[in-house]
């Protein structure tokens, strides 16, 4: 048929029983006509105790060492994989990153894939072996040091290869079906998503979806991979991500794709800023020079008594420290006169193509707020996407009414399948 | 000073107390003005416990995904070795095997090293870091996969760094003192010995002693690396094996170096075996080609009144059966009587270069064992040893007749230093 490339998480290979049940999945795809390339990620809480292990010996770990230590965790899944493969009489090898050919840049513990050269891998499946390769890792193209990717570290090595190898399709198995029209822990009748195009994906993701990483749908989408979101315990389609509808899936993008939160961010709001050209600019260039990332920027019109406005801005909780500490520096240059800072919020965002050309969304979506009693404290707006800053507390219910609102709810009985008897 | 080669085993890297530990005193090294290159091996239980992993998931783990997966243990120990020395404000840098230029034949779980192209060690220690390199692993020559180097591997693989570095001395740090005239754990005057020929040391280790292996007194012999043996827990200086004596070491030899002791071992006799050219021969073939491995063999002369004798040898117990299965299949062309097979012996040997120009040691060795009450079953000698094999129950009693009869003990206040307090 074609080349698979699946990606299988820690979740999926927790334990013995895990790694079998997915090299039973493994051997289905090669038993289906197709050249099977596997990425596979450190089993369950290997990760963790390798963390716990160098914080005894070091409270610094080096970024090198650290690395070097952290890939152990793929090794081991891997080759069991492998072994578990060949038990079910396949023929199967692991790989590292760096036999892989995963050619990353030096930044330890974030490293970013500079190319790929999967020649072993080509080798090994066209001489009929199921190449299981381990995600997260590299080797550096200066130093020939091993590195790893950072969060999400294994998707993005899994779309990778799927890319260098000209692959038909990511499979990125996880613990859920797929991607949903909101988090099925917080909205009960949240749909599964079956097909969404890499630019709401992308959206639902850098707005707190955590199905999968930004990072990894940016790569898909530059390189044109369609992926296949999808349970590693049960047998049923999963939500595909892609330019166009897959097969047999709706050619009509819906109006809006999914309802996603966060409240993993903070706000933080400086007050009376004099408003006049190059302050914003003085304000942002300090919390770039500290390295925090920003992410919803908003500043109202100021009032013409004052001449004074206020900027707020979100950014990661881990981060406010060290941005109200940059802040606090330019003070005097900058003149403002108060900074506030509030880590109880959450970010609601409506996401969806269709916005563009059905005006009255953004109405519909205050009104739903507003009859859920929710106040809204921060508005912004990207083309296909709407996002408000709420408090915290309300985060759930906002959710939950902004997902009636546009009638993405489901039957309750078709909802989220958890686990399953596989196809 | 020089370059020093410091291996470390699993024992002494059991924990990260361990691993503080160990960072020490290889900060010790390098700060007596030694470039320091540290081989080091999984920590504690963990091999244990990836053996448990790949039978969970594979009742025959396949030899290449098996190296892949051991090899997870070095790559833990050895960064957070590095990342404890680099926390006593030291320079680290980890390597694998294959980075160390550790080149191997593809023989998976037991394979040997073929070169040693050490160029990323050489470059990094110039550099003024401490190299750490993993034991115990390579990689193959023709396919670029990942071995290992089976049993008392990482010695191997320090003293094969040695050599290819022009080391001046290659430590093998333990949780012993040293060797010992005899296992201290039997002969409570055992006394530690302070310097041991290589000749000696190979005798010894094929004799049953466990602190080195023949393999790496052999490799460490063919390139003349003097080997220093000692504890990674006291400050004692150890037992230096090596063709000359070092520094204040003894000029003169000892008559006898030890008395070793093995109880690992089976005995097979093959009963009535027609004595004629050709008939030994079509025995010890049936065994190599069952991939056994012997020690002892054993033929007398044979019975003038029926032309028949007995053959019998020592071999693993482990290997028994395999090779009571390949005798059984020559029984009809060798025209033998009977097998039997006895797996309650233990080899007991004396080791000494001494002995060469001492004509009585022989006879000393018999009176011992005789005034002992020990029955003497089968005898073997070579140049340097004298070897007897007894009943299992007898070995401790027969060690310890021995050991005095040849005036090794030492006052027992000297004897045995476990841990310390340093130097």
């Amino acid at each position: 048929m074609g080349l698979v490339v699946q990606k299988y998480g820690g979740s999926s290979v927790a334990d013995a029983e895990g790694i079998k049940r997915v090299a039973k999945r493994v051997v289905e795809a090669k038993k289906n006509g197709n050249q099977v390339v596997v990425v596979v990620s450190a089993m369950g809480d290997t990760t963790d105790e390798l963390i716990d292990l160098a914080q005894e010996v070091s409270p610094i770990p080096s970024g090198r060492e650290f690395d070097m230590l952290l890939t152990a965790g793929e090794r081991i899944s891997m080759a069991l994989l492998a072994m578990a493969i060949k038990n079910l009489g396949h023929e199967a090898q692991s790989f590292t990153g760096s036999q892989a050919g995963v050619i990353t840049d030096s930044v330890h513990n974030k490293a970013r894939i500079i190319d790929v050269t999967p020649g072993r891998i080509k080798t090994s499946v066209d001489e009929g072996n199921i190449a299981i390769v381990a995600g997260f890792q590299g080797v550096s193209q200066d130093k020939k040091d091993i590195t790893t990717l950072g969060r999400g570290g294994s998707d993005t090595t899994a779309v990778a290869l799927a890319a260098a190898l000209n692959a038909d399709v990511c499979e990125i198995y996880t613990d859920v079906d797929g991607v949903f029209t909101a988090d099925p822990r917080v909205v009960k009748k949240a749909r599964k998503i079956d097909w969404i195009s890499f630019e709401d994906m992308l959206e639902l993701a850098s707005s707190g979806s955590k199905v999968l990483l930004h990072r990894c749908v940016e790569y898909a989408r530059r390189y044109n991979i369609p992926i296949h979101v999808r349970s590693s315990f049960s047998g049923l389609k999963g939500t595909w991500v892609s330019n166009e509808p897959q097969g047999d899936q709706p050619m009509e993008q819906a109006i809006i794709s999914g309802v996603a939160h966060d409240t993993s961010e903070a706000k933080v709001t400086v007050v009376g800023v004099p408003d006049k050209p190059g302050e914003a600019a003085r304000i942002f260039r300090a919390i770039a020079d500290s390295e925090v990332n920003i992410d919803m920027v908003v500043q109202n019109v100021s009032a013409a008594s004052t001449g004074l406005t206020d900027i707020s801005f979100t950014l990661p909780k881990a981060e406010g420290r060290k941005a109200v500490a940059a802040l606090e520096k330019t003070r005097a240059a900058v003149g403002f006169d108060s900074l506030r800072y509030d880590d109880q919020i959450a970010k609601i965002s409506l996401v969806g193509a269709g916005m563009k050309t059905n005006p009255g969304v953004t109405a519909t979506f205050f009104e739903a707020l507003s009859n859920a009693g929710v106040n809204i404290e921060l508005i912004s707006t990207s083309e296909i996407r709407i996002s408000v800053v709420t408090r915290a507390d309300d985060v759930n219910e906002a959710v939950r009414a902004v997902h009636t609102a546009f009638g993405l709810d489901t039957d309750s009985d078709e909802a989220v399948v958890y686990g399953g008897t596989g196809r």
